[in-house]
């Protein structure tokens, strides 16, 4: 696989991220991930109850992570709406972590902080003129994610193939391609498409060490591609397994439903009912279209590792 | 760039198609993407009136590209609601066209009766179990396109990204790439994720050869990353540069309108007075999400030698 400037920049070996997921990017994942040679990044929520301490369990992820590797990984902070955010801002700096991915807010609000503290910080963005903005603020890399990712995902619904060459003509930081990315050829595409790294997030859900419950995994391994819809373009779009949740939403949506009926209807953990807990009837299950071409669940290195290998055969077939 | 299978199936040097624009992909466009090595195709209803004869018109658009071409060109023919199809296939047939393309709708009904008189056939797909579909009913080659293209777009909203390597494992005739390319790292990636060719609209409007009105091609000029939307996802998802049609009928989608009030708005020759006439106030511009990467108005040539000549530098930049 090509050593990008990404992997200079963060101090590791592949240019892959994995990406953050709410609820079920625990410490063992992170730190999976980061000892195959990429960057693992921690969930703050990760495997903690509805009521759970936000900033002591990420204390504690952190703590299991540094346990588990001694290679670099990252936390991801969604600041927009997030009454935590100081105090997980704070304990990320405190604990001397590597990087920061922060998402849904403005990138000025803590990018000096982190790094002052010597902290890479990677901002997400899904359009030309939020990766600009980004880059003004002085964050080190953007991530930009495409309409195919799973979870939330930009109002502008620009997909992977479109965003990343114009972020890339846009900006002179390293741009990181997510959405859509389950193996070599995606990473070779993105590349191709002139990003410096890919962040990957259905992919490493089935994997062993995902803290994501088995009936989740299982249901990307069934999904074709097909399977996922976005549901919430009222309140911000979020891609997810088709079940009966995202049936009810859509029909909800379609009826004309006020943004204050759909939130009081959603609620706030039933992402974790689904991805965590495994009820796929009346659970939310993040999940990118991509799922379509995960047919098994394997290790984390047994994942990066085909990528390494099979690299340089889908270059071949280029020539 | 890469020869490919795709270009021994259709006959061509590099492996470019030229999407089939309704009203503007005339003739001289064709003619020139195959005398450039690519595959021009030309759209039935090219530079005519709405009420004119489609057929005849069709005919002529052909004899035209014969007396500017010696190389193949073909035709595309959207099967479905065309009162005129039988007569347009006859015709295709009559003029030992060597490709057709057909698209929304059923690739049982002409692709017989066109590959007995040897004319090779590629249907245009939005997911995989279409692209299975039209493999059975012995389709030459599937063009899958992707939610980020101009124009009639897939109900499933699959993206270059995700569908194309999903269509790739699910068929073994070669696949064509549609949505989101306009220049040598778009073929690249493409061809990674594991395409034999690519199809591109948007790029070839804005050249010298297309008989788009010169306002819709400075309009593309002028586009950003987010301006074009998906319109009419009742009554056939459409993606269109952003102005005030565009606005008008996403505001009757979000009232509800009926899909027979937004057909009676939109009218059947709404996106010949923008993207032929020129008016972008009232006429509907079919558009990719490519557009906000196309800065300035080429001749065809010109753009598919870049390409070639781009080509390996995107290559070694991969290694």
């Amino acid at each position: 696989m090509k050593r990008t400037r990404l992997c200079d920049l963060l101090g590791i070996e592949h240019p892959i991220i994995q990406g953050g997921m709410v609820w079920i990017a625990n410490a063992e994942l992170a730190a999976a991930v980061s000892n195959a040679g990429g960057l693992g990044l921690i969930s703050p929520n990760a495997g903690m109850s509805p009521n759970d301490d936000q900033v002591e369990n990420l204390k504690e992820q952190i703590e299991i992570a540094k346990s588990l590797t001694s290679k670099p990984f990252g936390v991801n902070l969604p600041i927009l709406n997030n009454p935590h955010i100081e105090e997980l801002v704070t304990a990320v700096i405190n604990a001397k972590i590597k990087v920061a991915v922060t998402a849904a807010g403005n990138p000025a609000l803590y990018t000096s902080r982190f790094k002052e503290a010597g902290i890479k910080v990677l901002h997400l963005v899904a359009a030309v003129r939020h990766a600009q903005s980004a880059e003004r603020r002085g964050v080190d890399a953007v991530i930009a994610e495409g309409y195919e990712a799973g979870g939330h995902n930009g109002l502008d619904e620009l997909t992977t193939f479109t965003l990343i060459p114009q972020v890339v003509d846009a900006v002179t930081i390293p741009v990181v391609a997510a959405g859509g990315i389950a193996d070599a050829r995606g990473v070779v595409a993105a590349l191709a498409l002139g990003a410096d790294g890919v962040q990957m997030g259905t992919r490493f859900v089935a994997t062993r060490e995902c803290a994501a419950h088995q009936n989740f995994k299982e249901a990307i391994l069934k999904a074709s591609d097909t399977d996922t819809a976005i549901t919430g373009r009222k309140l911000g779009p979020t891609r997810i397994l088709k079940n009966e949740v995202a049936s009810k939403i859509l029909e909800m949506e379609a009826a004309g439903a006020s943004a204050e009926d759909l939130l009081a209807f959603i609620g706030s953990s039933r992402s974790r009912t689904g991805q965590f807990e495994g009820d796929m009837v009346n659970g939310e299950a993040y999940c990118g279209s991509i799922a379509g071409m995960i047919k098994e669940i394997r290790s984390v290195g047994d994942i990066i590792r085909s990528i390494a290998d099979d690299y340089g055969a889908v270059l071949d077939n280029l020539k």
